[in-house]
């Protein structure tokens, strides 16, 4: 089969073997697969990686111990845990320490005509959210984390710093939630769509004001920023991975008794159901869409400043 | 009357007028006053304090507008806060933007023979409790503080940075809370305190275990020791202010959701509760008390490495 490997900071195609998948495993056929920032982040040298990349993906399962699962379109959870550590007891198999992660950690990623996954990592996907919508899953359950870490009551008002994909699948979330989001960016055509949305967009900096302030900016600037909008005694949700050590003033956060929280991928099921009841467009964020075949090209394309998501075409 | 005044980093003793409290106030004649460390930074010229300082105190008040409380033993609140804006309103004055504090901001402190303070401000004191026990509520306080902003179910593991005089009231406080408590320290004699209120002592780097961490090392390295220890998903409660930036690897805080919370002053009653009912010994704390008259050699000694807590004894 057909298959993106990256190694060195080089991304490829190639021919490799299509995988078997063990006892308790899937065999799915990638339908499409989405470039995320972590991704273009493992291009970089991130984590070393060596492999087969890709984790946001919908496919379709053919092959499967589940025979009721067999020909039906999934999404799928990226964490494969242990299934027996005091986290994965609790149903968070995300921070599991003996997990491996499709794409990112010792599992073959999506970036290839077939994937395997367990299938209790699988996620049916209801007929009407198409596949260009489905493959957004994984990040917006991402986005959907927060609220499943902090209670955020309709109404409230949000501070959000990023106007990049996450930034902008964070504020649907948040809007569709009820809360009132102000958006922190710097690209008018991404500004245009959180607008949309319903966020409003700050023109000045505000003051020490709002409640929450999620920093998806992904630079430590941008936390910096997010320490100074958020009111004596709220929360910081750390959306973005930042990959430097961050030099940051803690004595306002102790003195103000502020909350920073770090917060990752999240639960699919919230993601699924927003997808369903049609209360995010995912469709105006799609920049580009590419075959496999020519995945070299998409990942320069994701690179390129102010394109948003890239999409790989499958086989289907 | 004879007050401490504190100027460019000098700290002296001079004659001043007793001060007259306005409506609503009472005027308190000082029995026994604490200096913290917050007094210490105050002398190394951190927010550029000049004036009376002191905010941990005992005292007696002998002139006030609720008749009720003339001759009564009392502490006192350190925050005089605005009492109309939001904070105010869910009893959060602590964080009314603008509150004076008591001999740190705006508002003269302990350390002299009388002081002033609102009447609302001020907590009656059982008979039971010593002056030497009293003079603690305040940073026992700010010890039970934690209690209030976290959940920490009893028999909970938590492992506390930093055995100073903050570090072995919240020693106390979480052990008398019911939480298993492993105390990271330097000073064996200070650790042994915490050993004998209940603590085990780490003698080896543990591993990211602990669900709750608190630091109260005062330093930028214990909080980085801090997020080390805590487990994926846990809280570092942040206790002791670093007045200097802190450079800080984002990365795990973030993959892990680690919670990094800032934990100032409390309210005075759990304190209170704890002193009434003998749940901690503060007096194995006490390193030496000096008469007002003697504050700059009492300052000395305080900032000398290895002592807790010096006591400034006023006329009665």
């Amino acid at each position: 089969m057909l298959a993106v490997f990256m190694d060195s900071k080089q991304v490829s195609t190639r021919e490799v073997e299509v995988p078997r998948p063990p006892p308790g495993y899937a065999l799915i056929r990638m339908r499409v697969a989405g470039i995320c920032n972590t991704d273009l982040e493992l291009q970089r040298g991130y984590y070393r990686f060596s492999g087969i990349p890709g984790h946001e993906f919908v496919g379709t399962v053919v092959a499967a111990d589940a025979s009721a699962l067999v020909g039906k379109r999934v999404v799928g959870e990226i964490n494969l845990a242990c299934g027996d550590c005091s986290f994965c007891a609790v149903g968070l198999g995300r921070h599991c320490a003996s997990r491996t992660v499709l794409g990112i950690v010792k599992h073959p990623g999506a970036f290839a005509e077939y994937l395997t996954l367990p299938e209790a990592n699988l996620r049916l996907i209801p007929d009407h959210i198409t596949d260009e919508e489905a493959v957004f899953v994984e990040p917006l359950a991402a986005a959907c984390e927060i609220l499943e870490q902090v209670e955020v009551a309709r109404g409230s008002e949000v501070a959000l710093l990023g106007d990049g994909k996450l930034g902008l699948l964070i504020c649907q979330t948040l809007v569709a939630h009820g809360a009132q989001v102000t958006i922190f960016g710097r690209h008018a055509e991404k500004l245009r769509i959180a607008q949309q949305a319903g966020a409003l967009v700050s023109t000045a900096s505000d003051g020490a004001r709002f409640p929450f302030v999620v920093d998806a900016s992904g630079s430590a600037d941008g936390l910096r920023q997010a320490v100074k909008l958020v009111r004596p005694r709220g929360t910081v949700i750390m959306k973005s991975t930042i990959h430097e050590a961050v030099s940051l003033d803690m004595a306002p956060v102790i003195v103000n008794e502020i909350t920073l929280l770090g917060s990752r991928c999240g639960r699919f099921e919230p993601a699924i159901e927003l997808l369903a009841a049609g209360k995010v467009d995912v469709r105006s964020m799609i920049s580009a869409e590419f075959p496999l075949a020519e995945a070299p090209a998409a990942f320069a394309e994701a690179a390129r400043p102010g394109v948003l998501k890239v999409l790989l075409r499958g086989a289907g």
